[in-house]
């Protein structure tokens, strides 16, 4: 679906009306949980995670039926400096892979149930190295975000942006950097699993990328500035969910970094998005704070791909299976304590 | 299928003669892992996971097929005492509720593809009050236990061992206190939701029972004084389940005092268990902690039913479905690093 935008104030103009959840179905789905055949409060989590997805799908009794995983791909100009593990080719491979169904995220996508698209942009044209400038022109920031946009179904019932992208990791810490202050080495972690000398080059870059745009920088251009193309994508994504009232559920440090353009943008731009897990990349449990998440999983993942937004699928799955599944007191004939 | 003890005796032998992992399918799992197209550990716990669960299953590419879910029920004479928030009559109400399918583990079952069935033990039968004297005989204790070794599916790939029964956290609260020490108020909880009289009634007839113990009382022994049946046919299922070399994912507090009394039997006696979940009863990370067992999902549940151990095979089927579903770099053309 061709995105509401076409330049950055429009993009801005949309950041400020977004839709917000339905009060009605959340009051309805309120009353159904408290006369579950269960102690008040009993399954903890999940019956936080049932209201907030009926009151975004605005019905107090919903199913989830069409999740969608959408992965978008992109190389980073920043690699060169030998900040990863591994070489930019990788990034197309992988891509490969991900088209073959070989990569983890396959795996996990069908154990859950969820459709899968592949997005690669630009594979070959690799974004600027950004410390020493600009990682993209407004015209590349664009296109990345509406591709993000337009891969969004409509009809689809939950997103999970993922990514692939050699060094992405370190354009996600400047990102981090830039937005929420701090040390760069707060920020910077062993992403694929970097050496020691690699780590210092890259917190070194994530330091002068961040240290360019100065103090309290706008979000959207330090996404410009600092981000990916796939980062940009996954923002997109994030905020066509928003337009479409889909529930998100987040992955792991990147796709956090491009959740956090868009609450430092709009307060609340997340509220729709749940955070699917907290991983082992440093930096994310406090770019997670810094969101305000608390993550329904926490198994040491570094993998992105959205294979942690993926898993949590099941936790949501089960959370709904038990709110929109189960007898009431009344109809089951158990005493209500 | 007829648990191959018939007296304390044997029940002893048994624990003396556990069946152990399989060496061959764990290394050859090893390589495998080595081999995916992933960052080496980018997938955390999901690794360890499939790795455990190779060797159990003694094949290095395991997939989850069969999972099973047992349900026990049993009545507590301590319940006269006023410990609990629910009358007694609830737990043969919520065992029609289950064979009903309305309850939240019918839903967690059917969402995650298991199989589940249903034990209501004696329920017109309460053990008699722990605090003044033994809860069972030795010949119920060995009927509860049978119950429960039989309800496991020698065929199943999994079991959740799950229980319902008014006052049980009391009982389990008991038994973590005999066998762990401390204070009777650390390891009691509000259960379904008790009151403060009646949490303030329930950790005395916790301390009191304890007491009648003495120090370092035999571990099988405390199952027959302070348990309940529903605790000891979980115990019996847990083991069945070892003696079958199917895994196990451990539920909530009452799950864990049953498989604390293996664990204190015979050391080792839980390496084919997993820790499903954390939950929010009081008592429960200590008692995980005692057992130095990890949970894969910390969602606050406090519901019991296998609940928690059931949302966790969502968990495990993803790690499953990634160790044995993606290609190799090799197969992917994709670089190794």
């Amino acid at each position: 679906m061709t995105p509401p935008f076409s330049d950055l104030a429009g993009l801005r103009a949309l950041l400020t009306e977004l839709p917000v959840p339905d009060a009605a179905a959340l009051s309805a789905a309120q009353v159904r949980n408290a006369q579950l055949t269960k102690p008040a409060g009993a399954l903890g989590r999940l019956e936080e995670l049932a209201m907030w997805y009926a009151s975004w799908r605005g019905t107090p009794r919903p199913r989830l039926e069409r999740p969608q995983v959408a992965i978008f791909a992109g190389n980073h100009g920043v690699v060169a400096r030998g900040v990863s593990a591994f070489p930019a080719e990788v990034t197309a491979q992988m891509v490969g892979n991900f088209e073959a169904g070989g990569a983890a995220v396959n795996q996990l996508a069908e154990t859950f149930g969820a459709t899968m698209t592949v997005h690669p942009i630009a594979l070959d044209r690799p974004t600027a190295d950004f410390v020493e400038g600009p990682a993209m022109t407004e015209a590349e920031l664009l296109e990345a975000m509406a591709i993000g946009w337009s891969a969004v179904d409509p009809v689809s019932d939950l997103l999970v942006a993922g990514e692939m992208g050699i060094g992405n990791t370190c354009s996600a810490s400047a990102i981090a950097l830039a937005l929420e202050g701090g040390r760069a080495q707060d920020w910077t972690g062993r992403g694929t699993g970097v050496d020691a000398p690699g780590l210092a080059r890259k917190s070194e870059a994530v330091a002068q990328g961040a240290a360019r745009l100065g103090p309290d920088p706008d979000p959207i251009e330090v996404l410009r500035q600092l981000g990916g193309r796939e980062i940009a994508a996954m923002a997109g994504a994030i905020l066509a969910a928003r337009h479409h009232r889909i529930p998100v559920l987040l992955d792991g440090f990147i796709c956090c970094s491009a959740a956090l353009v868009l609450h430092r943008a709009a307060p609340g731009a997340l509220d729709h998005a749940v955070a699917g897990h907290q991983g082992a990349e440093a930096g994310h449990a406090r770019l997670l704070q810094a969101l305000g998440k608390a993550p329904l999983l926490a198994l040491d993942l570094r993998l992105g791909e959205g294979s942690g937004g993926v898993l949590a699928i099941g936790v949501l799955r089960g959370a709904l299976a038990c709110h929109s599944g189960m007898a009431s007191f009344a109809e089951a004939g158990v005493s209500d304590g």
